[in-house]
C-alpha cells in the first residue's frame, strides 16, 4: 500500500518538478501559462521532449482534460492539421520509391507516411497514467460521433497504436471474485452491459457463490481497470432462461458437482478500445482455465441475447415478397400486443411460428461478406462456436422483449471443433448449428435475405 | 508460486491443444510436420490466425528456435521477401494519393507501405513468452552483423515495434537488492558490463550493505529479466577512483549519513532492444526516488569510464597539424610503457599533460552534429548532466588503462539545470562543464578537431 | 488467486484423507460416525494425534460447528469435566513442592495445574482455519452468558491462549481503503459499532476521499478478517460535531492541506477476542504512520461518544444528597422532553448546566480503582490521552441522545505527554484534562461520587 | 519494496521515540543509561509497560544483545531469580486449592505457579523483530550447555511459549526455488545439515532443474528465515546412493516423467526452536502437495543417513555375550582399515555380514520406550513411514563412513499406511519394515539388545 502511494507520489513529483522547470527554465524559453497546447505538443516532439518528456506529456494531458467539449474537438482538428505526415518528405519518398523500389525506399516511404501524431501519442504515454488518459482521449473522440475526415484520420492513428499496445500477448487474465478490490468491482457494476447489476448485493450474488466465476483481461498499465470480463455460472444443465441463472433464491451447487459452464454475460469495458478484439481470446482462455480447475466440466456454452432478431422480423413482416404466408403474418400480429407473453395460449401459438423463423434468421440469412446477420452470432460463430439451441421467452426483461421478443440462444464452445467451424464460416460461409436448429430452419419459409447490416454501436461491444 | 506455474501450464495447454488441432483439423488442411515455416506464417496472417493464433504463433517460434544459424538467416530473408508490403496495393495507394492528397489517402498509403511482417510480428507476440522470443529474435538478427538491405529492412520493423512496445510508460522501476529473487540476480551478474561482478559474494557486496542501491527497469511481460540497471553507492563525497567504491574492506556507512549518490555502473541488458533508450529515464527516476527516500542526499553524480579517450589521444599524437607541442608529445611517449602508472614520478609528469588534453577532449572536440566525441559523454551530457571532474588514474584495470589510460570522470545530475544543459547542447552545441574542467580545457593546445565518430558497438550499450 | 485456492484445496485434501483414514484405519480402532466428540478429543490428545492431528482436529471442529446451542453448551461442560488438570498429578506436584520448593518442583506444579484442554485447544489449531474456528468457539461461549464455574474456567483457558497467540508482536497493521478486497470491506460495514455504515455508498464516502483514512490490525491466520479498525478524518480543525465529519455534501480537502487527524470511530471486530487489548497499540501506531506520511499533521485527536454520561446524570438527579441545587435540577428536567434539543433557547439553558456537570463527570468522578467512570474515557485516558474539549449536542442520533444527551468529547493524543499522563493516572489517579475542561469542572457542584461501575458489555468493545 | 522498508522504518521510529521518552519522561522517573536491565524488565511488567511497551521491550533486547557471554548468562540467572512465580501468592493458592478444589482454585493455582518471566517474554515480543530476538535468546541459552536448575527452568518457559507460538497452525509452507529471494537462499546454504551445499552453483543444481523441489515452513513473523526445509529429487526409481541424486553431470528428467519423490535432506534451521517438531507435518504436507501437482508420482521415499549404526556396531563387537560369531567378528575387522571400501572383494565380504546386522539394528534393537535405536529411524518410523531398503555403501563421504560405514536407507511414506504404522509402533513397539528387510533381520544373530540411548544433540535436528 505504502509502496504504491509512494511510487505514484514520486512520479507526481517528477512531473511537478518538470512543470516548474518548464515554467522557470533558464535559457530555454519558459513555458508560461499562455503557451498553448499546440506549442507544448511541438516541444514534446522536439529535442526538449527528450529532457523533459514526462513533464511535457503530463502538462499536455492535463490541459486537454480541462478543456470543454468544443476545446477537445479543436484538439482533434489540431492533431489532424498540424501533426499529419511531413508532406514534403512524403513526396520525396514517393519520388524515390518510384525510381528505385528498394526496401530502403519502402521503409522511408512508410516512415514518411506516418502521421507525426503517432510519435506524439507515444510520447504522451510517458506521462504518469498516460495510457489511461490516452484511452480516455479516444473514448471522447468516438463520442463526438463526427465522421468527417479529420476525426477518422486521428482515430485511425489511435486504433493503430492501441492495436499494438493492447496485443493479447501483453494482457493478463485475472479472476474477479468477492476478494477482488472494491475499486475494480465498482467498475464491474458500471461496465456490465448485458444483464444490469443493480448494486453491491447483486454483485455479491454473481461473484461469491461456489458456482459462480468471473474473469477479466487487464493491461499492466491499467491495473485497476478491466478491459473485458465474462461472467460464468456453473450448472448441471444448459440453462434455457436467464431467470434460472440469476434467480435470487436458487441454492448454489458445489463447483465439483457442475458439468456445464455457462457464459451468460460478456462486457467490453473501454469504449476507447473499440475495434480491438479481446472476447475471442478471453472465452478460449477461460474455457481452458475452467477445464483444468474443474475436470467435471464437460460442456461450455453461452446464454446469449439476440439483439438483431426483432428488427429483422419487423422488416420481414413488412417485406412484400410473400416470404411469409398469411397464417404466419397473422400469428405474428400477436406480438404487437405487449402483453402477449403473459398469455400461455398466445405464447404457444407464437412459439410455433417464431422459432423456425429464428432458426432461419441464424442459419440462412447473411449480412455482407456472408457473415451472420446477428451481431452476437457474428461474434460467437466467428470464434468457432456452434449455435446449439433456441430458447423461447428466455428473457422477459423489457429490453430483451423489445430486441428479440424474449428469445435467447446457446452457443456451444467445443474446443475440438472450433477451428473447423471458424474456417467453414470464413471460407465457405457455412454456419455451425446443431441438428435441431438446422431442422427447425428447414421448416421455415423461403429465405429471401432481407437482413440489413447492423450499425456498429455500443451494444456491439457488449455481446454474449 | 502455484499460481504462476498453473498459469503457464494452462497457456501451454492451449498451445498444445492448438497444435494438435492444427495437425488434426478436420475440414481445414492439416498442419503436418512438412508444413514449412513460411506457410505457417501465412496461416497466422490469414483468417485461421484468428481462431488459432496462439497455437500457430507458438509453432512458428518453436520452429525458429530449433533452426541453426543458417536457417535463422534464411528466416530473415524470407521475412524480407515474402512479408514486405503488398506492392500492388502500395502502387494503387500512391496513385490515389497523387490525385487526391486527402487524409484518407495518406492513411491508405501508410497502411499499404507497412510491411506485412509488422502484423506478423504482432501476431507472433500472441504465443506464450512471445515477447521474450521476439526480443531474442532481433538479438540474433543483430548478431548476424549483416548490413545488407534485407537485414536492415527487417531490423527496421523490429525496431519500430519495440520502440512502441517498450515505451517508458509501460516500464516499471524496481529496486534490486539482496532479497531479490536469485534468477534475477543471476542476470545482474551476467549483464553487468562496466565493472565485472566476479560471483555471488561480490554481488552481495554490491547489494546488501546499507550504503548500496540498485534499480532496474522491467517490462511486464519480461518480468524476471531486467532491461537496464544502475548500481549506486551512497557516500560522503564524490569518489575519485573506482577502487574506493568497490573496496572489499571498506566499512559501510548508514544511508542516513550519506550526502552523495554515485551512479558507478549502468548496464543495458537486452541486445535485442538496441537503440531503444532507457538510461535517461532510469537515472532521473532513481535520482527522484533517492531524494525522497533519503533527504540527506544533496549530490547525484556518476563515476564513469571514458572509452574513447585513448583512441582519440593516439590519433592526436599521430596528427601532423602540430596541435601538440614537442614537449607534450614526448611526455605522452611515457604511455607506451605499460608500467608507467606504477612509477609515481612518471605518473605525475603524465598527469600534467593528460588532464588538460582530457578536458579538451570533452569540452572542445565534437563528433558529427556538434555532439561530444566520447560515447559515454554523449549519453550523460545529452541527458543534461554536467561534466564535473576528471579523475586521473581512477581505474587501474587492464581494460580501463587500454581505453582511457585509467581516466574516469564524474558527471553531475543537478535536477534544476538538466533541461537548460540539455537545450544548450541540443540547440547551441554547448558542453556543460564545471569551472575547473573549463579552466583546464583552456590550458590545452589548440583545438583542431580530429575526433572520429565512434562506431556503435555493444560497449555503447554499457555506458556510465 | 489460483495459488490460494490451490493451497486451501490441498489442505482440504489432507484433512479429507485423514478423516477417511480415521474411518477406515486398519489396526487402530476405526473412527465411526458413532464415535462421539469426547472420544475424538481424547484421540487428539493421545499419540494418534501425532499421526493424524490435522484430520482429528478438523473432525472435532466440524462436529462442534454442527451442534445446536444446547450441544455447544454440553461441549463446554465436557471440556470442563473431562479436560481439566490431572488431579492425581497435581496433588503429587503439590506434595513435592511443599517438600523441596525447587524450580523443578515449580515447573512440575505449573504443568500439572494446566488444564489438559489448553493442549487440546493448541491441537485443534492444527485444523485448516483452526484459529478462526477457535475464536468463533469462544465467541459462542461468551454469548452463552453463563457465569457459572465451568464456563468461567473454560473461558479462562481460551483467554490465556489467545492472549499469547494474538500478542501485538504477531499482528500486522494494514490500511483499509477503496482498493481493499470486498470481502474485508463487507466486514468493516458489519463490524462498525460507533457510527453505523448504512451501505456500500456510505462506506465509499468513508474510505475513498483524499482526506479519509482507515487502518486495521490483522492476524496472519485470520488474513481476511480484521481484529480492530479505526476510521480517521483529516481536517483543518478539531471537529465539534460528528455531522461535520460525516457530511455527505462536504468537499474533501487534499491530505497535504490537513493539520489534524481525527479518530472518529474505533471498533473491535472479534467478540471471541474480548479482553485482549489492541486499541492502545493501534492508535499509537496510526499516529506514527500518519505523522511520517503527512508531516503537515500536527494534532491527533478523537471525536468520541460518552456512553455513561446520561446514566450517571440520571442517578445524580435522583440522589438525595443535594449535590445538585434546585435550579440545576429544574433545568435538567428539560431533558425529559425528547424534543428539548430542537428548541435553541432550551438548548442554551441546558448547555450552561450540562457542560460543567460533564466536566465533573470526567474529571472528578471515579469508578473503582480511581479509574474514570466513563468506559471510553477509561480507554483513552488510560492510553495517556488528554481530555481536550466537551462538545455540546455533537451527535443528534437517537442513540447518542439517549446515552449522553448528544454530548461528544475530544481526546488529544500528544506523543510526548502520553507516558506522563498514563503514569499520573495509574500511580496517582490524576486525570489529564485541558485547562478549559478543568476550569469547567471547578464550577460544577460538589463532587460526591455516585458513579456506578459500568457493566462490561459489547459497547465497551466499540469505544472511541 | 518501498512499503516494507517504510514500515520497518516506522516501527523503528516508534521505538526510538519511546526510548527518548523513557530517557526524558517528565513526572515518571527517567530511564537513564544507568538503569539496569533488571529494572527495565520490572518496568516492562509494570503499568508503564502498557504505555511504553514497545520501547521498553526494544531497549531490553538491545541491551541484552550488547552483552558478552558472561552477561547473557547473568541475564538467565536474573530471569530465574527475579522473575519466577510469586511465592507468597503460590502458597496462598495452594492453601485455597487444598481446601476447596474448585475450578476457580485450580485457575488461581495455575496462574500463581506461572513464572512471571513468561509474561515478561510475551511483552518482549512487542519489540520490532522481537520474535526473532527471542528465538535467538533461547539459542544462546541452549548453547551455554548449562544443565543446572536456573537454565533448565528458564528454558522450560521458552519451550512452553514457543510451542504455542510456533504451532503448525500458524506456519506457512512455501516452495523454495531458483526464484526465491537470495537472502532466504543464503540461509538454505547455511542451514543445510545433511549433505553440505558448497556454494551458489551447487544450490542452483539442487533448486533449478525441472526434477528438483524444495519446501520450507515459515512463521509469519520470521518471514525471511525458514524453520525447516526438505529437499526433494524427482526420479524414475528409488535411489540407492546419494551420489546418483547429487551427480553434477546427470541429465534432469521432466517432472511429468517422474514416478518417485525422494526426500534426501531435511534440515531444521533454528536451534532456538529445539524440541518443537515440524518435520512430521512438513513431510506429509509436501507429499500431498506433490501428489496433487504431479499425479504421476506414485512413490514417496527418503534417502536417509543412519547416524547411530557405526557406534552401535562398535559396541556390539566389544560385547562379550557372543551375540556375534567369530566369523562375523573377523569379517568386521576389515572395517578397521579405512580403505576397505575401495577394495571390491573386501566390500563384498563386508556387505554379507553388515546388511543383516543393519537389519537387526533397525528391526530388533530398541532404545528406551521400545523406540528405534537410530535417531533418524525414530523420526521417520515415528511418523508412520516404513523401512523399505538398506543401501550398502550409499554414501562414501568421510562423515557417512564414520557414522554408518557408508550405509543409507530408504523410508517409504505410504499415506494409507501411515496411521496404522504409527499406532503399531506407539502401542505395540512394532517396527514397520519391508519383507526384504524383515527377512534380512531374521538371518542376523540373536538380538540381545545393546543399544544405548543416543544423546540429544544438534545432529538430531538434521535428520533425514
Amino acid at each position: 500500500m505504502a509502496g504504491i502511494s509512494f511510487f505514484s507520489d514520486m512520479v507526481q513529483s517528477i512531473t511537478d518538478r518538470g512543470r516548474r522547470l518548464l515554467a522557470a527554465g533558464a535559457r530555454s524559453e519558459p513555458v508560461q501559462a499562455e503557451t498553448n497546447i499546440e506549442t507544448l505538443c511541438d516541444m514534446l516532439l522536439s529535442s526538449r521532449g527528450e529532457a523533459s518528456g514526462m513533464a511535457l506529456a503530463a502538462e499536455v494531458l492535463q490541459r486537454w482534460a480541462q478543456q470543454d467539449a468544443a476545446g477537445q474537438q479543436d484538439f482533434v482538428r489540431m492533431l489532424h492539421e498540424q501533426f499529419g505526415p511531413d508532406i514534403a518528405k512524403l513526396d520525396k519518398a514517393i519520388e524515390r520509391y518510384r525510381s528505385d523500389r528498394s526496401s530502403d525506399a519502402v521503409i522511408e516511404l512508410h516512415q514518411a507516411a506516418e502521421p507525426r501524431r503517432q510519435e506524439l501519442v507515444r510520447r504522451l504515454n510517458l506521462a504518469p497514467k498516460g495510457t489511461a488518459r490516452l484511452v480516455e482521449m479516444r473514448e471522447r473522440l468516438l463520442a463526438m460521433k463526427d465522421a468527417t475526415e479529420p476525426f477518422r484520420a486521428v482515430d485511425a492513428d489511435f486504433a493503430h497504436l492501441f492495436g499494438s499496445w493492447f496485443n493479447r500477448g501483453f494482457l493478463t487474465l485475472r479472476p474477479i471474485d468477492w476478494s477482488t478490490p472494491a475499486d475494480i468491482l465498482e467498475k464491474i457494476i458500471r461496465y456490465e452491459a448485458v444483464h444490469e447489476i443493480a448494486g453491491w448485493e447483486e454483485l455479491r450474488r454473481r461473484l461469491a457463490p461456489a458456482d459462480r466465476r468471473c474473469f477479466a483481461f487487464f493491461h499492466p498499465r491499467l491495473a485497476d481497470d478491466p478491459l473485458i470480463f465474462v461472467e460464468v455460472a456453473l450448472t448441471k444443465a444448459i440453462p434455457s432462461a436467464i431467470a434460472d441463472v440469476l434467480d435470487v433464491n436458487r441454492s448454489p451447487i458445489t463447483a465439483q458437482d457442475a458439468t456445464t459452464a455457462v457464459f451468460y454475460s460478456i462486457s467490453n469495458c473501454q469504449d476507447g478500445l473499440r475495434g480491438i478484439s479481446f472476447g475471442n481470446f478471453l472465452i478460449k482462455q477461460v474455457v481452458e482455465d475452467l477445464r483444468r480447475d474443474l475436470p467435471g466440466l464437460k460442456t461450455f456454452v453461452t446464454l446469449s441475447p439476440v439483439p438483431g432478431f426483432a428488427g429483422w422480423l419487423a422488416r420481414l413482416r413488412k417485406a412484400t415478397d410473400a416470404s411469409l404466408d398469411d397464417q404466419a403474418l397473422k400469428t405474428l400480429e400477436l406480438l404487437d400486443d405487449p402483453s402477449w407473453a403473459d398469455n400461455p395460449q398466445k405464447a404457444r401459438v407464437v412459439e410455433a411460428v417464431l422459432l423456425p423463423l429464428a432458426a432461419r434468421y441464424f442459419v440462412k440469412e447473411r449480412a455482407t461478406g456472408r457473415r451472420p446477420v446477428d451481431p452476437v452470432a457474428r461474434f460467437h460463430l466467428g470464434n468457432g462456436a456452434r449455435l446449439e439451441r433456441l430458447n423461447f421467452l428466455a428473457d422477459r426483461s423489457a429490453k430483451a422483449m423489445r430486441q428479440s421478443h424474449g428469445l435467447m440462444v446457446n452457443y456451444l464452445y467445443k474446443l475440438d471443433d472450433i477451428e473447423a467451424n471458424h474456417e467453414a464460416l470464413a471460407q465457405h460461409g457455412e454456419i455451425a448449428a446443431s441438428p435441431e436448429v438446422r431442422k427447425l430452419a428447414a421448416t421455415a419459409s423461403t429465405d429471401t435475405s432481407i437482413g440489413a447490416p447492423v450499425r456498429r454501436r455500443r451494444t456491439e461491444m457488449q455481446k454474449t
